[in-house]
């Protein structure tokens, strides 16, 4: 394999803003806020869309909206509309709702596994018993998350053999993809190429996308090994969208408009209009009330001055 | 050449934010903080520094006080020094203040070069003849900087050949090393892999340094590629220090922290403690008065929560 003869002719973008972007503001955003992002998310050509979460609202209140959100965004031909359900509760209201595909997390370290959802991996795992398979008896496609695969904030290093054993067992379970997460963006080039190696020894390519935070600014490089390694898709957040709990005022997710702008300066085909994302990451700033930290949000596409 | 398996032992950091960095700064930064952010580098152990830049203080008003600080820095063994110079004049008040190295600058693009020196690149060119000859005769090293290469905020695409031409003559004039400059950080990792496959037909690794900014986010990604291709001298700015004239509020050089953190993640050795290195970046952040863009600086090196 020489280096960057093995891009993808395409890669496919699963946009997560309306989600894990908004889930840690503060300030409640109204939900024809939401929608409007999500329209415009829509409108710049992204096809898969992470619209809400159906959690409790007691642990997350930003999402309390999440049935409306999902009865009102306009169904539209070729996008996908997820939610994130953690069990069968949710699993309820996002059929209710008309959601056609669920993503469940679990954690790759225990003790970020149980200060989330306050279980164990095993526990969780055994929980998704009760979700996958039902989704995927009412028509539904199931996504699978693995998080904390770089690193943890508690544990620090993390087995990459525990992630795979999880993101085995969420694949054996019925989940088409696993999107493995760096959660608290920690990742590096090599460590990435030894994660993909370990996992593709055991899943194809195409049931493994990454889900990656810049925090600390390695995001774009990790992508650029996965590419090499045969992964067609990422997940980003437009405008970066979503900052990082531990570090008040670090960036969280990769900017979508970042990812894109590498992507199309490689010749990739990502199907999305890079001027209507930036506009969609303007929608997104106002609905949050500040600048946000992706870096071609700020400093626009085009380099020509005028 | 497989996927990061060609990856050098170690990078040279060339820190650029004495100079690079400050020179945009509208407030006048005091010539003791100048010396305090330069030691800071030094005590990271940063052993390549550009500390100021001599050129006409109407035109860089913060560069004013060039003398006073390339005289106040503290000699230090295997720490070298260095500083801008664009014509005989800079190279007298050079030699006056000890520096033991220059750079010359000059642009790929003819627009830039115009609007940045007010002559042709044939006629800067020329012009190092009266400069880079004398300086190698008082035992100086010399530096030299092709920027724009991966575009020109005038004219859009720029023709690497032309830069292949420049690089070549500034070598031949007696350059130890060119640096390509991504000046409004618009590269894509393809176009650095043209760039340089152009470039290693006719010059050796060594002789080549990139100098990339981080304006839409590649800076890093770009790296990657340089590093696989045999680059093992990158330009940085503690904090990413140093804006993007062209775009207010947008990140402009890749930050020292960001690639350290990045090439240390992969086993590459810096010689430069990065714990102390942050510490610098809040240096600088302090002397400028305001949030620097850079990633490592704003999340902090370490994610564990405590």
């Amino acid at each position: 394999m020489a280096l960057l003869d093995s891009l993808p002719d395409a890669v496919s973008v699963y946009e997560v803003s309306p989600r894990d972007g908004l889930q840690n503001e503060a300030a409640q955003v109204a939900t024809h806020a939401k929608v409007r992002l999500i329209e415009a998310l829509m409108d710049a050509g992204l096809r898969r869309i992470e619209i809400a979460s159906f959690v409790s609202a007691t642990w997350v209140p930003q999402m309390a909206d999440a049935d409306q959100v999902a009865r009102l965004v306009p169904p539209s031909d070729g996008v996908r509309f997820s939610a994130l359900c953690p069990n069968r509760r949710g699993l309820d209201r996002a059929q209710r709702a008309g959601v056609s595909e669920i993503a469940v997390f679990v954690s790759a370290s225990e003790t970020h596994n149980r200060k989330n959802v306050n279980k164990s991996i095993a526990r969780t795992l055994k929980t998704f018993e009760g979700v996958i398979g039902p989704a995927l008896d009412s028509g539904m496609t199931v996504r699978g998350y693995v998080s904390t695969m770089w690193g943890c904030p508690y544990e620090g290093e993390v087995d990459p053999q525990v992630g795979l054993q999880i993101a085995r067992a969420l694949l054996d379970q019925g989940c088409y993809q696993v999107s493995l997460g760096d959660t608290i963006g920690v990742g590096t080039p090599l460590q990435t190429r030894r994660i993909l190696e370990l996992f593709f020894r055991e899943v194809p390519a195409h049931a493994v996308a990454l889900h990656l935070h810049d925090t600390r600014g390695t995001a774009l490089a990790n992508v650029l090994v996965g590419l090499e390694m045969g992964v067609t898709t990422f997940d980003t957040s437009v405008g970066g969208l979503g900052g990082c709990p531990f570090a008040p005022g670090a960036a969280g997710n990769l900017a979508t408009e970042d990812l894109v702008y590498a992507l199309h300066g490689m010749g990739i085909d990502t199907g999305i209009n890079l001027d209507r994302l930036w506009q969609a990451g303007q929608v997104a700033s106002a609905i949050v009330g500040r600048d946000l930290p992706g870096k071609v949000h700020r400093a626009g596409i085009r380099a020509l001055s005028r």
